[in-house]
């Protein structure tokens, strides 16, 4: 066992070098950078899209979408009208790496103000890997369980934001957004959490305030 | 990233070594081995009770939890009536592999029909892992979303039987285990599928009736 934690080692110090040097060209960009991990099928995606639409032209927004395979989201995304959209195919690995936002940004869009990237669905393995963002979201739907912030606390305590999913299907459900928040705030008691449902619009303008103010800050 | 890969190879090659060794002691057991791979919060922990508590004394039934940290999911499945349960933490690591599976059943318990391994909740890398067992199966919630086997294709392929769990959601999500069925087969036509929901029950007679014929394979 302990070879294999010396390689993980290894690889996560190569890749806070390459954040390193992301970080400093988004800053001399004065980008906000926010990223986004989650689940497969959390409602990244769809949030995404919704928060683009509002956007629309008063935040112009680049999106960077992880996929394991497909340009499924990354179409999606940009029929949302994102300005700038590009797709990393991972082909197997469950994380996006500083080296892949790098390779990625190379051709960007000039002028964006802010760059979402859209981490692979894993609720592990992500939670490592520095991307040279300003903050980390989690994005935590409500089928998932309230069990999940106990069982999952390296993500959840790897991020400063949460945003809870999903939460037009409480009554489906018979849990609470209210509860899941509970839960979280126990595993990371500084979150700062959103409760949304991407599907009907419900708690988008605040977490699209939240957004507009990530771009504020960068003046 | 050669490198990486390169890495990743040498420790599928030792996995699959171990994996062959704990296979050979199953099989001079005729112990029935299935492997279940899912998402964080699809249900795994719920279902595995349920089959448990079918099972009771007709089939002596074991399981290894897998999971990051807590052992949450472990004291349901014992409290719903396995005869043998261990949790693997795997401390950070996103997925079993052979040797973690070897250590666990250094001391089971002798006289078990079947063993079932919850595998951590994660989409990608435990489909890469043999551990030994004669089955894989793949567990998708219908609140991931019907993109999902086209997104993860080496999870589904790595499988060859697929439950579709919280199909009571169909009318609050708008969407059905039938179509979800037809995205799966697309990606692997060999599947099998079944349709349940574990928390009022639906589907789990031909789940339970198919494990069956599984220790029954063993003679």
């Amino acid at each position: 066992m302990t070879r294999t934690v010396t390689i993980e080692k290894k690889i996560l110090e190569k890749n806070d070098t390459v954040a390193a040097r992301v970080r400093a060209r988004f800053q001399s960009e004065n980008l906000a950078v926010v990223n986004i991990m989650s689940s497969p099928g959390a409602g990244k995606t769809t949030l995404l899209a919704e928060t683009v639409k509002r956007f629309s032209t008063s935040i112009r927004t680049g999106v960077i979408v992880g996929d394991i395979a497909t340009d499924h989201d990354a179409k999606i995304i940009e029929a949302a009208g994102a300005h700038w959209v590009v797709q990393i195919n991972t082909a197997g690995r469950c994380h996006l790496e500083a080296g892949m936002i790098e390779q990625a940004v190379a051709e960007m869009s000039k002028g964006l103000d802010l760059l979402i990237i859209e981490n692979i669905g894993n609720l592990v393995c992500p939670a490592g890997f520095d991307l040279g963002e300003d903050y980390r979201v989690m994005l935590a739907a409500l089928t998932e369980g309230t069990d999940k912030p106990k069982k999952y606390p390296g993500m959840y305590r790897a991020c400063s934001h949460l945003v809870i999913n999903k939460i037009d299907l409480e009554s489906a459900l018979g849990v609470s957004g209210e509860s899941f928040e509970h839960e979280a705030l126990q595993t990371n008691p500084k979150l700062e959490i959103f409760r949304t449902s991407a599907k009907n619009g419900d708690g988008l303008d605040r977490w699209c305030d939240w957004l507009r103010s990530v771009v504020n800050e960068k003046g």
